[in-house]
């Protein structure tokens, strides 16, 4: 049997493996801190593997970033494909994604803490990418509701926003430091609310 | 003249400085990265002085996290003993913090890099404080509004979240990457789009 060379002994899943050990890595002891030994170690690999398939400590993060975003991108045809009322659209949008973000919470945890953590060295990343996409779908759907008659005609958005804003609250008391106080179905009663109004009497109609 | 010892000659100034120097530091370097040698050299005074203050990193850290709580809790008798309808009470209360927090933008940037960032080793702090406080003021209006029949009946927990959903969203947006894409004014519409509604056909009435 010939001798093979250290990256082509490498298991098939040792690329996946160590996404996963540098996710929990930067998350937990932050980017700067964690080393290409740590990393390849919690993943038990060596590092030629990891210089094989990222080359860098950078571009394993890149990729990590890059695959998220990819993930988030590749639900978009999914949750836009909803039929039915745009007000039930809107929601079925904010609960895909607010399902996404929990069983990814790690990740988003990871975005969160390079967003608005200490500056660490890791490269750039567009982070807002995610935001501005999300605004450009909801705006499309407001837009609609607005043109069918479904919503008031108002600022399309202020709408976004508003929607953007029960969505974004309720993943983020996922990160929360104790138990999360609001979850799914407490979101989506909200963003009801937002398009119920809350106040008694409505000036307009 | 006798001579002083170090601590009673220091400037009078010397504790702000102290503190105003610990949270440029901690939010550009990070806590873990920030070291008293870097503190005292930034606040133009020698260590004795850091210490004869605050005891240690750790203690002008946790009087910088105490000193940002206290101003919160100052304003709260102002923010509340606005007169009028609970929705501009409501209003003036959101706005109020909106603008302490982009005031303050630098302490609300380190709580958010200590809150969401890699543990740095920084003291505990509970940050969950102020928004325990927020919803006990906020939902305090709430019911206020239901039962003075300018809300409708609902749940005051979802309507207090909906409207912290709004404040959360607008200030985290001053502190975003990118150039602001709401600010407080928007964040007054988009309330006031709660209070109303935004779908065309109300279920209700």
């Amino acid at each position: 049997m010939p001798a093979k060379t250290q990256t082509e002994s490498i298991q098939p899943d040792a690329r996946e493996r160590l996404l996963d050990a540098a996710l929990v890595l930067f998350t937990q002891r932050g980017y700067a801190a964690s080393s290409v030994r740590e990393i390849c170690a919690a993943a038990g690999v060596t590092k030629p593997v990891l210089y094989y398939y990222f080359g860098s400590k950078e571009g394993l993060y890149l990729q990590l970033m890059e695959e998220s975003y990819a993930l988030f991108e590749s639900l978009v045809p999914r949750l836009t494909s909803y039929a039915g009322p745009v007000r039930q659209r809107v929601i079925h949008i904010c609960e895909g994604l607010f399902d996404i973000s929990t069983q990814k919470l790690d990740i988003v945890r990871l975005i969160y803490s390079i967003y608005y953590g200490t500056p660490q060295g890791a490269p750039a990343y567009n982070f807002d990418r995610y935001y501005d996409r999300l605004l450009e779908i909801v705006a499309g759907l407001v837009r609609e509701g607005i043109e069918q008659g479904e919503f008031r005609a108002g600022d399309v958005g202020d709408m976004t926003w508003a929607i953007l804003s029960c969505l974004n609250i309720a993943i983020e008391e996922q990160l929360s430091h104790c138990t999360p106080r609001i979850g799914r179905e407490a979101m989506t009663r909200i963003l009801n609310l937002f398009f119920e109004g809350m106040a008694e009497n409505e000036p307009h109609g």
